[in-house]
């Protein structure tokens, strides 16, 4: 289905980099839901972290929303929302037509497209895409708020630094809200900002990891096949350019326990069935388990590098040397927290209505 | 769409571990395509891996073909797979109604189906139902490899032991074949058998990682948004039992280097466009680059242990402890690589057949 | 998705007509429904309909259900079901397999197939094959009949002969209810028995038109872009062999009406909004209104008739005559309206699934 | 899917009749296909069909492409194509929000979105969302054309006056391509014109039957089950406002002939295998067999009328009577042919690229 990701709750993105205008129609929303542009606007701006860490290119990143929200609320008809292309410095990247830029799409777009598509600022390829993901996304993080239902993201790794794990979710992910740099421990902002600086100076680049949690989602959402919650949010989750790993609860760590160890012993707190560990991520045979749901995201160093690389003509099938001229961006973990948060509200919104109907996010099941 | 996955190439799976009956709709095959029951047959006895290690439950696992196949050859409609149910022992789990196994999917599948669902051996949750993967999985497999794309899985680590990573990818994936233990470096597959079977002389279970290459896909397979090579892949992996973790090429790794390590420079061989490394996994921008797909996947431990676990009664909500009866395999990360190849390989035929029309399996793009 | 329909209530069909065994999965229907096998059977028999108009095949069409129900109740996991193939006459079939029957689909299947398909009585493009219909959609109805959602069918016309329209919806579906030749105006379904007689005596076949009611169905339902309600039914009912046409209330005969004559006027009943004539069919902007569901299916004569038709060779590109031995069926019109009502019973079941959640066929919404 | 259509080649509608705009996405079309903006321009005109005959609404209708068009060519990523709302008179439709409109979808738009949709000029359920289908339409109908695949619509039926059916495919497709009354007899051109001012002058409307032929597409398109050509066809052109019947070839009349009758007896034309007769519209099996595809649409008269009609108001529960101020249309059926070109197009596209994958529409399975 290509760029339509969802079934009941369904977003379409289209755009290009340097395009007329990118974005993207948000379907399925249920009717009654208030859309609150100054928030999708607050999202736009933690997406576009316009700072020293970051690319030169500002836009302002309006979003216009052309139907689908009348007098603030939803219709529970198509949200288009669209974001006009402005600060598009094109020559840049016009050497770089036929000669791949590594880390890039460049080489697979032109074997998928025939040389057709727009290289432009990457095109349709280019992260700056995600700004309808997050422009969607906020209606669905906002829907879900409305419910009791939160998501929060932090920057779990960055350049070597370790921030600390989720302690008390609710407070954890109140505070990540605002943060252009999102880390739970402050004094590990620094430092991971220091790194990314540092790398700067040296015209490269750092990656990092994501750790993303999700409260208050009901038990029993997810299925056995195919579309476990798991399935689900990977699916959207590595649609995200740079993301290169992903992983639940435990993850990779559980492959060193045992299964005394990595089984989460149930326990009742009053009539909640709750476990006492979490190394399954809320998650089990697929299914939400009403424990928090958790997950981990790799994103890889921006591929876009202020060094000379080796690289070939892809057309002439010769080998050749490629620096990169325009705006570049040493890390881009810290923007694509939003991104994350974004994907993962669009999602539940989706495997909530399948689940409890397309009211649901309304009303919470209320007639 | 729950137990229907594909679009051009679809499975359907059905089955409980404890019913009548078990299997698989392949749909969206191309007519033409040679169907060894033979190999079909050694594919489902990698999977089962009756040994030492594994559960005693011993099914003859033959797979009767209902429809689709006519004189060894596929038809171009559904292909009905079933595998009956023989040696089940239901007795054995009666008492695990509502108590829930810790790891297991017991209290989410009553959340979701209300107590109706099939609970014996896990139900439609059991690690059997990938036995209508696995001999769908064969048939994919199969006609992959008459276009010189071939897959292998390795066990690249298990209780601690790690495997060696793909080196000759040809010679390497040759050798993976039939082992019922799938590991590179064979005395590395002493060292993890006898941890294994320690485990399992202390009533308990191990994980592991799977690596998986593919070689010889076409580049240019593979969407921007959302259909990335790497969603697809990763939305079919987490589906299959204990998956918590999938990691494309560098993977989590990535996220210590910097981008000029991580970047895979571009050079020539011939008139073929190559990468000097391989940290992306043959994967850039969500499309093959003709290079090897890399990925892999953490597998939990094995939830079922014997031994006393603290858990809960979920519908008197009440705590209590839990000792499990029946069969326990102290592994699966073993049988489980099978079922990777299975997955991968009916999603490359879906990509395929999407990508280059409906005949592509048959004939390469011939006419 | 080929052989697979429907999104949160889906239906796989597979099989051929001379195959092992066809079938269906069904997938996605609430948990805690009762399964009745009586009834399947029941309407297995109305599908078959072994009567001196019909085809001499002689089916048990035992449908055994291999997963997906316990104790006679859904378990919310996939349904499987199957129909084992006896009295095949191969032979009958042999010598049309390059020679194409005219009004049957050899020709464009080995278009499609490039002649790997089975072409034996038809093979997966028989009427046989909605016997997998026919066994979902029984479980589907009585689904919808414990909300009070009923579906009748009945012959509108048949050889020239006219039936009269519904009058009493729940009288007149009631009586439907048992009848293998279902007409609600017995003398006319005398009439339409000696017609369909005298087609046969002479070698030849007639067509048909079946009009359907549902009623209780809520308003509400629907979709005004692109699964509008008519959308969907016309995408299910158009896969039934034989089917050429289909219309909603007034169909065709609006064109010859004027707006005002056309358009049904509001009316209050109490607190239920109602309208004084149907001649939209119950469904208004793609969406139902609370009142009945009407349309109407036009069925084309059965393609096997026993008499010399001119017709080609399509591998020798040679002109040629072609008398077809083997089993006819001067109608099938009778036949075919138990297919109509499973499939629309199958598809109602998905979209009250997508509007109103996954548990609504259970309990109509009530916790 | 709600707004989203296709599976290969998919367009995603947007927009209310009086929001701030409208639009589509059209994806997975083939990079390298020419885009003529003059065409699409023609095309938006034959939709709007300013004359005597049709809604005093003027727009200019302009075709805004914001993404996925290069140098006037396909990239191969999302088409956006968005169309500014202007001339909007909101305030004549002010007291329409809870008293029901006869024959218009606000009664079951207020049951599905709880008063919270768009109602202004019949918001997202007006005829004028259609624009985005013939927009993105007339890309698809381009495409088609330079692979030799056409499509006409004529007005077959119109106020009870007939039009002569196709006779010379190439010829009457040809002639119809740019009449804004499209109708192959242009005497009766005139007489359907008369009758529709008759009406228009008595305050009333008209519907009519549209008669569609599609050339040049090659057989072995369509599936078995469940998406066959009609099923996929039906789907679409159902969702088009006002639509109400659809029957393929022969359609209804084929319930009156006889099997002998019916069956278009093949014949060899040369290396080419055609039927003598068309009475299955170039569709067997749901299959694509090579003949013409042929099918008729009913279309409903406009339900706006200048006429006091009984109705309700919904919320309070009162019968009323409702006189519709605004702009009325006595007939849409002329401009609905060039609706349903685009969708037939829209939706052969796909079928196509399912079939030979995402590259045969640029170059038709030419390297």
């Amino acid at each position: 289905m290509k760029n339509t990701f969802g079934e009941s709750v369904a977003v379409t993105l289209f755009g290009e980099s340097h395009g007329n205008a990118i974005g993207a129609i948000l379907d399925g929303m249920a009717p009654g839901i208030k859309v609150d542009e100054a928030f999708i606007a607050k999202q736009m701006g933690l997406r576009r972290s316009v700072s020293s860490l970051s690319t030169a290119r500002k836009e302002a990143d309006e979003v216009q929303i052309l139907s689908g929200v009348k007098d603030g609320v939803t219709t529970g008809t198509p949200i288009a929302l669209m974001i006009k292309n402005g600060d598009t410095h094109s020559k840049d990247y016009e050497n770089i037509r036929t000669v791949a830029r590594p880390g890039h799409a460049d080489y697979t777009a032109y074997c998928k497209y025939h040389g057709f598509s727009d290289t432009r600022g990457g095109g349709h390829f280019s992260g700056r895409i995600t700004a309808g993901l997050v422009a969607a996304g906020a209606i669905a993080i906002a829907a879900l708020s409305e419910l009791g239902i939160r998501i929060g993201t932090h920057i779990s790794k960055c350049a070597g630094i370790s921030d600390r794990g989720f302690e008390h979710y609710n407070d954890d992910i109140a505070a990540l809200g605002d943060m252009d740099f999102a880390v739970l421990d402050t004094e590990k902002s620094e430092q991971m900002k220091a790194e990314i600086a540092k790398a700067k100076a040296e015209g490269d680049s750092v990656g990092g990891v994501l750790e993303t949690a999700v409260i208050g989602l009901p038990a029993g959402v997810g299925e056995p096949w195919f579309d476990t919650l798991e399935s689900v949010l990977a699916h959207g989750i590595f649609a995200i350019p740079a993301v290169k790993g992903l992983e639940f609860g435990g993850g990779f760590s559980l492959c060193d326990m045992r299964g005394s160890q990595a089984n989460d012993p149930f326990v009742c707190d009053g009539d909640t069935v709750k476990t006492a560990t979490n190394n399954n991520g809320g998650i089990l045979g697929g299914i939400s388990s009403g424990m928090p749901i958790l997950f981990r995201t790799a994103i890889k160093p921006t591929a876009s590098i202020y060094q000379s690389q080796n690289t070939v003509d892809f057309v002439k099938k010769e080998n050749t040397e490629l620096l990169i001229h325009g705006r570049h961006d040493p890390a881009i973990v810290h923007r694509a927290r939003v991104v994350v948060d974004s994907v993962t509200a669009l999602i539940l919104c989706d495997m909530l209505a399948l689940r409890f109907g397309t009211d649901f996010l309304k009303n919470g099941g209320r007639a």
